[in-house]
C-alpha cells in the first residue's frame, strides 16, 4: 500500500468542485483587473532563490542536484521567476501588470495553513514608482477575498516600511533588517523574549517608545494624522483616499512590518478578523529585486496568497462551496438501444451540458441509482420509444417524469 | 544573469493567453463527457514508480533523496497517483470517470515536443469491464481534437493487444511483453535493425508473416472481416460501431502497440495525418494495474495527451488561437480626476469587464498609446465632464469617439 508525502493532497472530485469554483472566481477578478496571466517553471536554479534569500532559504525548500549537477529547486515563491522573466523580456510596455497561481513547494513542518505543497495566487505590477500601483494591487488583493464572500471576514492591515524606518532612525536602531526581522515575529514571541530580542538593536531607553509604536493599530486617517505632515504621511493619506474610491477600506498597523529585507515601502497583510489564523496573503513594494536579478531599477509591488488558509477561513465562514460533483443529465439505456443513446448524448454535450451515461449495462433501477449517487439534474432514458423519436425524460429533483419527443430536450 | 533551465518553459501573457484559451476548451469537452476533475501531488515516492514501470523509470525522472532521506520523485506520469488515489478511496461510486490536467516532469533531452517540463490532460474509467468504457475514453479524446479544430488533422489509430497476443503466440513468440516493446520501437529502427531485433523472439520462418501483419492497417472493419469470426472480432467491430454513435471514425492499426506492458486489451494512438510528429496522445486499456498498487482487480481504461505535441500541430495547421493579450476597457485619466476614474473602473470590473487604468499620470497621448498597445477594445477618457456626469468613450478600432453620460457606458 503507498501512501501520498506528508504535507501533500489528493483532491477528489467532490473537494475539486469547489476548489474549481473559487478559483475561477479569483482569475476572473484578476482579469477583471486587466492583470495579465503568465507561467513559469516549477523547477529553478537554487540560486535563483539564495540571491534574494540568502542560505537561510535552501533549507526549506525542495532542492536537490540533479542528474546533470546543477543545484535545483521545486519554487518556494514566485518573486524570483517573475524579475527574472521580466529582466528576460527586452522592450517590455510598462506597466507591467502580471498574475499567476501556481504550485510551490516549501520543506517545513505541516501544519495547519501551512502544507509542503501548495497553490499561491500571485500578482505584481512593474514599473510604476507611484502610490496608484500599491493601491491597485491592495484593491485587487481586497476585491479577491470579497468575491468569495470575505467583506466582513478580514481586515486589510497596512504599514509603511519608509515611515517606520524613519522611526526606527529616530531611535537609533542599528540593524534596520534584523529589527524588521524581530519585529515581524513579535506575534509568535511572548513580550519579554520580544523586549531581550529587540535590546540587541535599540537602545534600552527607546524600548518602550518603540513597544508603544508597534501597538498602534486602527483607523488609517486617525493614526497618520497624529504624524508631523510629511510628503510620506501626505502620500500614505493619497493611498487611503484612493482606496475608497476602489470602495475599500484599510487600517493602519504599525506591527505588519514583513519579515523579508527586500521591501522598500507600502507592507500589507489581510487577516482573519478574529485573528485566529495565519496571514491569508501579504505583499508590498519591492523596487529593489529586479536589480538583483540583473534588470534595470524598476518599481515593483505585489502580493502573494496561498490557497491553505484561504480554505481555512471559508470553511469556517461556511463560506466554501458545497462539495459536490454533478452532471446536468445522466443517460439511462435500455438493451438495444446504446447507439441512440449515444447519439443523444453526444449532441446534448455539443451543446455543453456534462453528460454522463451508462457504461456497464446494469438494470434500469442500478442506472437511476447511480444518476442519483452522481447528481444528475435530468435523466433521459432511451427505450423502444425513441423508435418513433421519444424519450422518457426524468427531473430528478421533482421527480417528475414525461415522455418527449428527442429534438425537444431541453 | 539568470537562465530558466533547459526543458523548460516561461510563459508571458501573450503566449498564455492562447495556451489558457486551448486549456479551456480541453476542460469544457472533459466536463461534457461527465468526467470529474481531481488533483493530485507533483512529488510522489520514487518506489510508486518502480512498482509500475520498474527501475528503468528512475533514469528518466527528477528524482532525489529529500531533507527526510526518502527517495521521491517529480511525477513522470499519472497512473500510479490515481491508482494510488482509488485505492485509497473506500466505497467509491463505480464506474469512476476522472480527468486532470497537471504538470509532470521527465529527465530527458529535450527536443522538439518533448520537454523536461509539460503538461498533460489525462481521463479514465475506471470500474468498467465492457467495451462502451474504451468507447467513451476515445471518444473523448477525440472530440478534444474536433473541438481544437483539428478534426481533418489527425488520424485515431487502434489496435487490441488480445487480439495480437493470439497472432504472436500462433506465431511462437516467446517473451510477450519484449515483443511488444520492440514493436512499439519499430518505427524508431530501421527494417533490418527491427529484424534482427525481433528474431530473438520470434522464430525466423515467421519474421515475415509478423512483418506483414504488422504493416495491416486501415479501414477498421475491412482490416478485422479478413479475420475469422470469434468473440474479441465481434466486440470489436462492436466498439467501431458504437464509436459511430460517437459520430467518430477510427482506424486499424497493428503497429501501434503502446510499449508498456501494463496494457490488456485496446491500445491506441493520435498521430497527425502527416506522420511528421511523436504521437499526440496514447492510452489504452489496463486492468490489472490498480492491483499492482493493493487494491482489488478494477478494469481501467484511459489516456494522456501532453501539451506539447499538440501545440506544434495547432501552430503547424494555422489552428492555435492567436497570441495576444487584451482589456475590454482603459480607463484614461486627465488631472485631478483619478478617483472617479476609479470609481468607474470598479463598477465595469464588477460587471465582468476586464478594465485597466492609468498609474502612471502620464501624458492623455502617452496613456493612448498604451492602451493602444494592451489592445484595449474601448477608452474611457475621464476629464472635466466627469463633474456634470459624462466622460469620453473612445472605440478604438473604428477610432470614433463620443461623449456619454456615465451611467450609460456599455
Amino acid at each position: 500500500m503507498f501512501k501520498k508525502l506528508r504535507g501533500f493532497r489528493d483532491i477528489y472530485p467532490e473537494e475539486m468542485r469547489a476548489r474549481r469554483e473559487v478559483i475561477n472566481k479569483i482569475y476572473s477578478v484578476a482579469i477583471s483587473f486587466g492583470f495579465q496571466e503568465i507561467d513559469a517553471p516549477s523547477v529553478e536554479l537554487l540560486d535563483l532563490f539564495r540571491v534574494k534569500s540568502g542560505e537561510e532559504i535552501v533549507k526549506q525548500t525542495f532542492s536537490f542536484v540533479d542528474k546533470g549537477g546543477r543545484e535545483i529547486t521545486l519554487i518556494p515563491e514566485l518573486t524570483p521567476t517573475v524579475a527574472r522573466m521580466l529582466v528576460a523580456k527586452k522592450n517590455i510596455v510598462k506597466p507591467v501588470k502580471w498574475f499567476s497561481f501556481p504550485k510551490m513547494w516549501r520543506y517545513e513542518e505541516p501544519q495547519s495553513g501551512r502544507l509542503r505543497e501548495f497553490y499561491q495566487f500571485n500578482a505584481d505590477i512593474f514599473g510604476v514608482e507611484k502610490i496608484y500601483a500599491d493601491a491597485e494591487v491592495i484593491a485587487l488583493a481586497m476585491e479577491i477575498l470579497d468575491s468569495l464572500g470575505l467583506s466582513e471576514k478580514y481586515v486589510m492591515k497596512v504599514s509603511d516600511r519608509i515611515l517606520m524606518e524613519e522611526i526606527l532612525q529616530n531611535m537609533d536602531v542599528r540593524d534596520m533588517d534584523m529589527a524588521f526581522k524581530i519585529i515581524d515575529k513579535k506575534d509568535k514571541m511572548g513580550e519579554e523574549e520580544f523586549i531581550d530580542a529587540i535590546k540587541g538593536f535599540v537602545p534600552e531607553e527607546n524600548v518602550d517608545a518603540l513597544l508603544e509604536i508597534l501597538s498602534i493599530k486602527g483607523n488609517f486617517e486617525n493614526v497618520l494624522n497624529k504624524f508631523e505632515e510629511s510628503n510620506r504621511i501626505r502620500t500614505l493619506l493619497n493611498l487611503s483616499d484612493i482606496l475608497k474610491g476602489y470602495d475599500k477600506k484599510v487600517i493602519w498597523d504599525f506591527s505588519v512590518v514583513r519579515g523579508l529585507a527586500y521591501y522598500t515601502g507600502i507592507v500589507f497583510e489581510a487577516h482573519d478578523y478574529k485573528g485566529e489564523l495565519r496571514a491569508l496573503l501579504g505583499g508590498g513594494r519591492y523596487d529593489n529585486v529586479v536589480e538583483l536579478f540583473g534588470g534595470p531599477k524598476t518599481p515593483a509591488v505585489g502580493f502573494g496568497m496561498g490557497d491553505a488558509v484561504l480554505e481555512i477561513l471559508m470553511k469556517r465562514e461556511n463560506l466554501w462551496p458545497e462539495e459536490k460533483i454533478w452532471v446536468d443529465y445522466f443517460i439511462a439505456i435500455l438493451p438495444d438501444h446504446r447507439k441512440e443513446a449515444i447519439e443523444i448524448a453526444t449532441k446534448l454535450r455539443r451543446k455543453g451540458y456534462s453528460v454522463d451515461i451508462d457504461l456497464m449495462e446494469r438494470s434500469l433501477g442500478k442506472q437511476m441509482k447511480y444518476a442519483n449517487r452522481i447528481n444528475a439534474e435530468k435523466v433521459i432514458i432511451v427505450g423502444d420509444e425513441v423508435n418513433d423519436g421519444y424519450v422518457i425524460l426524468r427531473d430528478m429533483e421533482s421527480g417528475e417524469q414525461k415522455k418527449i419527443r428527442i429534438d425537444s430536450i431541453p
